[in-house]
């Protein structure tokens, strides 16, 4: 018998019918034997029509005020996916973030988990119930409602898995698992069987968007063992879990892409300190998230400092950092229509010869580089948007990662 | 300075706009100088619409989930009016029903209300803020959400003012308070400036809804003085408090209408002990609520019982009686189209002559009494249904109570 925490997200619980599926499913699960404790998400939609709501009260809707609003949607989801399974004849209770025990900051919209005392939660289970419970959603110690941010469910789970030492956390999604690259633009592209938390990392800053980072990077910090896994059927997912010895065989686990980037140039910097901090102090002001950050040596005492970002911020960001460009005496240069390939996999640290592999592709593609960035597990290159696809095609073959 | 606790229905939130309009209200009130804390009801239509949801996942909801679902109702009002007061530019907290302090016994979907640990809401209140508390709702010692049945909102109001010691509680609705009967019916009924907690009981239990009898009783209880006033003008309503010594000077207060009532009678029962138990608990396995109940006394060593109920639950109420019936020996004659009139005031405890009165005017009006029933501040009876706006009319003339 395991201890199984499961996720499904909106899509999956997104009307009636799915959710007696996701029930079917849930109950399948303890009936090969295993206790289940499953997370879920707001029923797709509802979190938008709450947030038309608020605007139709208040242009600036309080953020403490938001939280208890949108908790509403997913403590929909546990009553109706719990009186589902109660129909099919099983145990099933609802729990809301609360009474999961989830305690948080206070930082309303985007609160930090701070612990977990599950005793309700184990309760129900020694009682032989499946515990259905409300994602991105907690109380402060003070109990005030606050609810996780973005990909906050899958942040529950996962959370939850730690605290009451669950075998796995499935996080259930409409797609089948990490491919090593999306198999619309690569055809041949396969499912990863399993990969280090530090690759998924990569992989999802990358623009693999299956889940967020921070939810990742919770699970390494605690050694949650999680598999991404599609609702649709019953096929084995991705398993993403601490290195192992025999990941390092394979050089690159995988090639990710990002669409849709600009690219700023901040021409002529004097190469003094402070000016680095002066720009990205603007840009952080402005509330904008920028991605890859290139400078290279300087000559002639100025330098140029390069980022990218996503292009529908790029008007926002040339506006903030005018006034700043025109202090230091330099120019600006942007463009858009560009996107980021990158290369991902623990294996490339002990492989020499990863970037030269890389580059020599793009290559023979005519593909021309116009920024690089690397970390330790990761080779970022930033191309022309138009060319992403046949590039993600050259880098995929060049590793031998087809099927 | 007062500490005012209000309550506004689900109609008078039922939209944005509406929302916005009971925030101004809210902040009038809190401008003249009150605190305020404000019960508000789910929008109109929005617990219908979840109800509706929970059957789609399962035909016989549990009723633990059942809270689940419902309670969002209220959760989503609190935080919205809570939000338009704050886009007004004042202070303004949403309060769950467990955050207000509301605890229950365990009885979900009819709840009742324990015990309420206002701290948190004292403490917003020593803030200066105005307090938005969901209605309907609480929560177990445990932890368990629970709604409190119909009217539920109304409690919430009431016992809150209890138990923060408000100098009063205003009940907002869509009526301008309690008139002396129906205007629709009799078009020179007044609105009652003030009214006893017993004869606001005998009211609402013979067809006048403002509210649930159970608010009614809970506030006399606890001695909480409460206002019925409409939320659609400033008009003052009608005080319903202690009875005070000038009260008893009109013997009658109002006039009562009850529609859609139907009459079951067990002919020939004998007349021995047991039987009439027999009889409701049948009634009330099948889970019936019956009105009047009349018998006289016996001739022959056999009696009539009869009962009045809703006209809707007259075939379940057939259906569990035939075996009874059966098994005693006697008969069963069932009616519908029928009415309930009654004349209500704490007055005619020292009035004699009341009764006489009442069957003077509606033998005036040539209208038949199939069944009379009394209570020390209350005659009802039993009239055909066609007949019952000429008798109101004919009763509330012949007691003074025009205009």
């Amino acid at each position: 018998m395991a201890l199984v925490v499961q996720k499904y997200g909106g899509t999956s619980v997104g009307n009636p019918e799915r959710i007696k599926n996701v029930a079917r499913r849930i109950i399948e699960t303890q009936q090969a034997g295993h206790q289940v404790v499953t997370v879920v998400s707001a029923m797709s939609g509802v979190t938008d029509g709450l947030i038309k709501l608020a605007r139709e009260v208040s242009h600036a809707p309080t953020e403490r005020e938001m939280d208890v609003l949108l908790a509403t949607g997913e403590q929909t989801t546990i009553a109706l996916t719990a009186m589902a399974i109660n129909a099919m004849g099983h145990k099933a209770v609802s729990l809301t973030g609360a009474q999961a025990g989830i305690v948080t900051d206070g930082f309303h919209t985007k609160a930090k988990i701070a612990n977990i005392t599950p005793k309700q939660l184990k309760q129900h289970l020694d009682d032989g119930c499946i515990c259905i419970v409300a994602g991105f959603q907690g109380q402060t110690a003070e109990g005030k409602i606050t609810t996780l941010g973005r990909g906050g469910s899958d942040l529950t789970a996962i959370a939850i898995a730690s605290a009451i030492k669950a075998d796995i956390c499935q996080i259930y999604t409409d797609v089948d698992g990490v491919y090593t690259c999306d198999p619309r633009v690569v055809p041949d592209a396969r499912k990863i069987e399993a990969l280090s938390y530090d690759e998924m990392l990569e992989m999802a800053s990358s623009g693999s968007k299956v889940m967020q980072s921070r939810s990742v990077e919770f699970a390494k910090k605690f050694g949650v063992v999680f598999e991404v896994r599609s609702s649709f059927n019953n096929n084995p997912g991705t398993i993403v879990k601490e290195e192992t010895k025999g990941m390092e065989d394979v050089v690159v686990r995988g090639v990710s892409i990002e669409r849709n980037q600009a690219k700023v140039t901040v021409l002529n910097v004097p190469d003094q300190p402070g000016i680095a901090s002066k720009i990205f102090n603007t840009i952080a002001a402005a509330n904008l998230t920028i991605d890859v950050i290139v400078q290279n040596i300087s000559t002639a005492g100025t330098t140029d400092i390069s980022f990218t970002l996503n292009k529908d911020d790029l008007p926002k960001a040339q506006a903030a950092l005018d006034p700043v460009v025109r202090e230091i005496g330099g120019g600006l240069s942007a463009q858009d229509g560009i996107a980021k390939l990158s290369v991902v996999g623990i294996g490339m640290r002990s492989h020499s010869g990863v970037a030269a592999k890389m580059f020599e592709a793009l290559s023979r593609g005519g593909i021309n580089i116009r920024m690089i960035s690397t970390s330790e597990i990761k080779i970022a290159v930033i191309i022309d948007e138009a060319k992403i696809n046949d590039a993600a095609k050259l880098a995929h073959e060049a590793f031998g990662l087809g099927a």
